[in-house]
């Protein structure tokens, strides 16, 4: 595997374009279109939230016809809660750059982040969708991660080539988030392109362990929006044989993606609202790998540890009290924690430390708690970012 | 039922006094003893944390007997985590309590609260128990109030008077908390004493009634201590006949303790940290009581919910999207959304608001959301706090 440059355009035969409709504040553009320029093989991961943007209706059924040519997106409303209004606008986006681009409706996916609840400008937006197909261009990923923004502070994208075969095969994606992420994907887009040649079957086999992986270990502030969405496009244009799911490089293909997507993952956190901190949770010891997520969730969702990295307090005690709420059976006397490197609690007996020293390295930008349960031999490991004033200032102020 | 002054002293035969042990800042009690002059029956309801402290492990076991002398509590260090060591201090602040005021030690109830994995500094402890049952007094309520106190800005306590066939009963509490308040009643201790005569059955099941109307539905930040624990004392010193749990006036007291716990769990939220905002969150048109409460409590944790009304931002999208992640079965179709009496959503339907006007009205100390999901006839009723920048303050600092 190695890094190329070109984010979701990297990969050959996909082009990016954006549009500024005016939803977003002027000077900002919000309407992105990802153009494969032949049919692509698509499979989609969504919000498992009860209410569902009219954008994740549309594009669940879409992808489950198993090809795609393109990805409708627009940032500064959501397009939730609008009723048969919202969801005639969603399908009113697909039908657009469905004629634009010589496609059938069904073979465009949809996603919509932003405020929830306003009525959907579908004015505004189906006057962009020319605008951003006029400027498609394959290097138009960096403009497409901006365009997909709302109260991100830094575009997000990566690309890497693998090898299949002997053959070259290129991954890229630009995501979107920094607040509301959660397991199950909250207030994150994540969109995916990729040259290789893949069946329906593999693709969504490989997504789903990429996600897993990556997108449903971290979690910003544990709220979980109506909207979340990650695409992806596999357009066959790197002339492999056609990779199945149980082809001998499968794994190939899924560690590949599974690195593009945890990049993207742990580029939201960094960029998490009012972030001062990535804090990695390694939880080992458990008695099964849900234990492990569950019990690292916990840990990580904790206002109180959280707000503790935040002033670099080494409270383990905040740790093992998350722990012990999280559901997950315990017992203290088997638990073992370690903040960067340095043991505080082991099997039940506290630990001296040199509270000062430590102090000291908490408060570099990175934190790694490892959180032995001591019950078995399953791991997790979540990411997440601290609790700063600064959240607070964004998420009073956002909206209105 | 009427108000009545005294808090914790003013049931008949009950006297409170306080120590300074040091573990505290200087010139700040932080030992509690409560005296009931004769023997008590007696009730405890704690965390369901898995962690617990040695001091609720001890007062676990000594509530089952059922009659009671004395509580004894410390703030400042929560005896959590501390092993052998732990279990051994909280048996040795009942028994010296015991042998000073001639009872066994398992009829002393024990309680700490304060930073976990500290050792714990029994000595200190072991000698501030002569001064605080030197200075018990029948006025002591709220110098123990005080002692109790944490990251709390203000003591807490309450005392109704109640009538029993013509027989004045009292009912006084008081009360610690302001963060990791959350469902099972998370790093608060109440204290509840009345001088009513009532069974060890009727008195168990009056405080869980009260108990889950109360402290189990206040949150702050949603973390759940190891340490939480109420207590409660009856001594019978009022002289009514004895209330069984089918005493037609059993209704009568379970009201009166149901008020006092409900008075002290609105002050633990108004005390939240941080706290500018006391938030009611109505569940109605619930499926069932547990939808009610889980669906509120989603809302009432969001940290977007609780900075939206920190900035007063009538943003009822991060309410639908929290009651959506909830895990309750939930249509937008059939939800009707109000704050402070104002509709902004009805049964799927989003309706105009004067969105300046209801921002100056969030702007007031009380906010109150209204969410009807519409599936069936249940209620729960939800208090929590606002996410604001002080409650970073406190707990960044919070500590060491």
């Amino acid at each position: 595997m190695k890094d190329i440059t070109g984010g979701i355009t990297a990969p050959e035969g996909f082009r990016a374009g954006v549009a500024e409709c005016s939803i977003k504040k002027p000077g900002r553009p919000d309407l992105t279109v990802i153009l494969s320029d032949v049919p692509a093989s698509c499979a989609g991961m969504f919000t498992s939230n009860r209410i569902k943007g009219a954008p994740v209706l549309v594009s669940r059924e879409n992808v489950k016809k198993g090809s795609a040519r393109a990805i409708i997106a627009n940032s500064g409303n959501a397009n939730v809660c609008n009723g048969e209004d919202g969801l005639e606008a969603a399908v009113a986006m697909t039908g657009e750059t469905a004629r634009l681009i010589g496609c059938d409706s069904t073979e465009v996916l949809v996603a919509s982040t932003g405020v929830i609840g306003r009525p959907f400008p579908i004015e505004k937006v189906l006057r962009g969708i020319p605008q951003a197909i006029k400027n498609l261009s394959n290097e138009g990923s960096n403009m497409a991660a901006r365009a997909i923004m709302t109260t991100d502070t830094v575009p997000k994208e990566t690309a890497v080539e693998i090898d299949i075969e002997g053959v070259p095969v290129k991954i890229g994606a630009i995501a979107k988030g920094s607040g509301m992420i959660n397991p199950d994907m909250a207030t994150m887009f994540c969109f995916i392109t990729s040259d290789i040649s893949i069946s329906q079957k593999a693709l969504r086999k490989a997504l789903k362990i990429a996600v897993d992986k990556s997108f449903n270990c971290i979690t910003v502030d544990g709220d979980m929006s109506t909207s979340d969405t990650v695409l992806m496009l596999a357009n066959g244009k790197a002339g492999n044989a056609l990779l199945k799911s149980r082809s001998r490089h499968f794994d190939t293909f899924a560690d590949g993606l599974s690195e593009v997507c945890l990049r993207m993952a742990k580029a939201l956190i960094k960029d998490g609202e009012g972030a001062t901190r990535f804090i990695t949770i390694q939880v080992t010891g458990a008695a099964g790998k849900d234990d492990a997520i569950r019990a690292g969730m916990a840990v990580a969702n904790s206002a109180l540890f959280k707000t503790a990295c935040f002033g670099s307090d080494p409270n383990w005690g905040r740790i093992i009290c998350a722990a012990g709420y999280s559901g997950v059976p315990i017992d203290e006397n088997h638990i073992t924690i370690s903040i960067n490197g340095v043991t505080l609690f082991e099997i039940g007996r506290v630990l001296p430390m040199d509270e000062k020293k430590l102090r000291e390295e908490m408060s570099g930008s990175e934190i790694t708690v490892t959180l032995n349960l001591g019950m078995g031999h399953a791991e997790a490991t979540i990411y997440t970012s601290d609790l700063s004033y600064e959240y607070i200032k964004i998420n009073a102020e956002y909206t209105t």
